[in-house]
């Protein structure tokens, strides 16, 4: 309405919706939140209100009932689709997936050398049951074939447009990756069986599977066939990693490629960080994360007390509903939680403790990706992929 | 002819071909032999005569006039075809694809713990262009649908057999692998142009790209729809890794699964161990090899003069005839070979060196996956995927 046009001209964030208290904000305009740790590790399925957040911009407000999806470019016959098309000349699918940011970890990077981006811990990742249809089955409606010479990519727009500059956001996809009948790229209305709300993208965004969360564009707007990629931002210039040497005097954007996959990672959710430790108990339980890109399952979580010297294997919890088992070639798009319950150093023969309980964390995937050990040889500019091992040091007492 | 089947029941490897005598010899009964690294690194393509060779069990000899495929499992019909069925029914395909034995770079591993296998240096991998028929094309010859509820796995058998147990050597592929119109699986009759040797599985073999060299299976007797892998015991034990805390008289084979995509490696191929280097010269090539499993493309190798201290990118060579560009993200079955020139250090104010020249490697990629900084934490018993940075230890003169 008039009064709410008139807030937005002062102030484009003054509609953003209301969010759950217990997300623990990293910007406010545009609004960024991930869930604590504990919260994470509470469940496999991510409870919608304390999914992260990840907006590059205001959060558009799109009228389900108005709404219409373009589909238009090289390849294909111009498409327009109401949400009631979509459900009703589409077979409805569902995926269980995780999304991550490329950012999350992004705060331990900084802690070598200081990085632009927001200052994500663990929780800028969440795993939903995603329910909408296949890209490709709309694509196909379209006429589109994988053989069509002049089609190489997918862009995807979003509703949300920068209030300065008018840019809006975009971001691609391979069109291997959007026509696969094994990738189940969808075009998601529902997240847990909810119809999306406002920060996740109502009332249609895109869920790419095994694909880092920038590519699932948000409250989408259209969808372009085209011979390339994205000429967004987010594609040609913010999601990108370079050699630690690398800085922002020096950076070639057009030297590496867009991430799509990202790498194994995972992470120690519980204890938090500044838990205080007795040695008296004997021993300590953690729960964590462990996921990789490309639907490549997570065969084995290690966990280590004494910083990384020794190791043991951590015990994989069941697969989230609807994802296949652990240590899949393909298709595992889910997260796995694990948990670990491991002795605590006992004092010496003088009496004393180590000064503190160095906890680490490490995955290895369905390719036998390994994480790397430390930060600083994969640091980057923009702090993206950050999937050493993952660390918490905690302070011991008798 | 009975002479040799009399001299190969005294000695079953009595009939094993001639080498080159370049090949540096692993174990001699069976015979596996590697490409010295000055030699991988000078060419893209590696020539017949210097590729790597891994034999499990000795060379069987295939007439080709007389030689059979058969196909027969489950939901497909039974077929027999001589190669020259093969060549006249089916069209012929090119594909340019690094094979690597999962035990490369073994011999690192064994100098942090000793592990059973043979002990390889940087040198059982190899690129070549291969030529045949799509597995996918004569799969579908024999009526199987990637819908059938019970084929799950597509298995091997080889000609090659255990003159003591009789087993036959075997391995398998996921069926989804087998049947992707993406993932160019081969029944290979050439090698860079020339017949297959006895060596390199004459007169076919499997060429599984992106995935490891044992399930490219040499001497190819029987093509077998299942609904479970191989049961040999390549795939049901040999080709796994484990926790470094795990070793035989713990290990449970049937909880990890069988290596299929090898993780991302690289290697410096020159200059050689034991070169000494001379700072008067100023600066220093390196040239190596850097390649992924599952098509993914290498987007960077970054070297390193001061043991990993300080990083620069390399310079990435043309990819190979046939192969796609630098950091594809998918179809890039063939290595990537790079050089970097990189200055020398110099002495210091006192006039002292350091001890020595700390060359280390590490590739990235178009998953950017990175390369683990250390072997001890991904030590396994079996002593296979070593894919930790790569060191050269080189002593330096003025
Ligand atoms: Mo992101
Ligand atoms: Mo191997």
């Amino acid at each position: 309405d008039a009064a709410a046009a008139a807030a937005a001209a002062v102030d484009p964030y003054a509609s953003d919706p209301a969010r759950h208290p217990s997300l623990v904000a990293r910007s406010e305009r545009p609004y960024n939140g991930e869930t604590p740790g504990t919260l994470l590790a509470a469940s496999p399925i991510t409870p919608n209100e304390l999914f992260f957040v990840r907006n590059h911009l205001p959060v558009p407000h799109v009228d389900a009932a108005s709404y219409r999806l373009k589909v238009e470019g090289e390849g294909s016959r111009s498409l327009e689709l109401s949400l009631d098309d979509l459900k009703s000349r589409f077979r409805k699918h569902t995926v269980t997936a995780t999304v991550q940011c490329s950012g999350n970890r992004r705060n331990e990077m900084s802690q070598v050398k200081t990085v632009k981006g927001l200052a994500w811990d663990q929780g800028a990742i969440g795993t939903a049951v995603w329910g909408g249809v296949r890209l490709r089955d709309v694509l196909q409606a379209a006429g589109l074939s994988e053989d069509d010479p002049l089609v190489r990519h997918i862009q995807f727009e979003g509703y949300d447009k920068d209030p300065a500059s008018g840019e809006i956001y975009g971001a691609s996809i391979p069109l291997q990756k959007a026509l696969s009948l094994y990738d189940d790229v969808l075009l998601a209305y529902e997240m847990n069986g909810q119809p999306l709300s406002a920060d996740h993208g109502a009332p249609l965004r895109v869920i790419v599977p095994g694909v880092t969360g920038a590519r699932s564009v948000k409250w989408l707007r259209r969808i372009v066939p085209s011979p390339v990629e994205s000429s967004s931002h987010w594609q040609q210039r913010d999601y990108k990693a370079f050699s630690p040497n690398v800085d922002w005097d020096n950076v070639d954007w057009g030297s590496a490629p867009a991430l799509q996959e990202p790498p194994v990672t995972s992470a120690i959710a519980e204890p938090a960080p500044g838990t205080v430790v007795s040695v008296s108990d004997g021993e300590i339980t953690l729960r964590g994360y462990a996921w990789s890109g490309g639907g490549r399952g997570i065969l084995r979580v290690d966990v280590s007390t004494d910083g990384g010297s020794s190791w043991t294997a951590a015990k994989l919890l069941p697969p989230p509903p609807g994802a296949p088992p652990h240590g899949s070639y393909s298709g595992a798009w889910a997260w796995t939680l694990w948990e670990a319950t491991v002795p605590l150093p006992k004092p010496g023969a003088d009496g004393r403790l180590p000064p503190a309980l160095e906890l680490v964390c490490k995955a290895v995937d369905s390719s036998y990706n390994n994480q790397p050990d430390s930060i600083g040889p994969i640091w980057n500019l923009r702090g993206i992929v950050n999937n050493a091992w993952h660390r918490v040091s905690l302070p011991l007492e008798p």
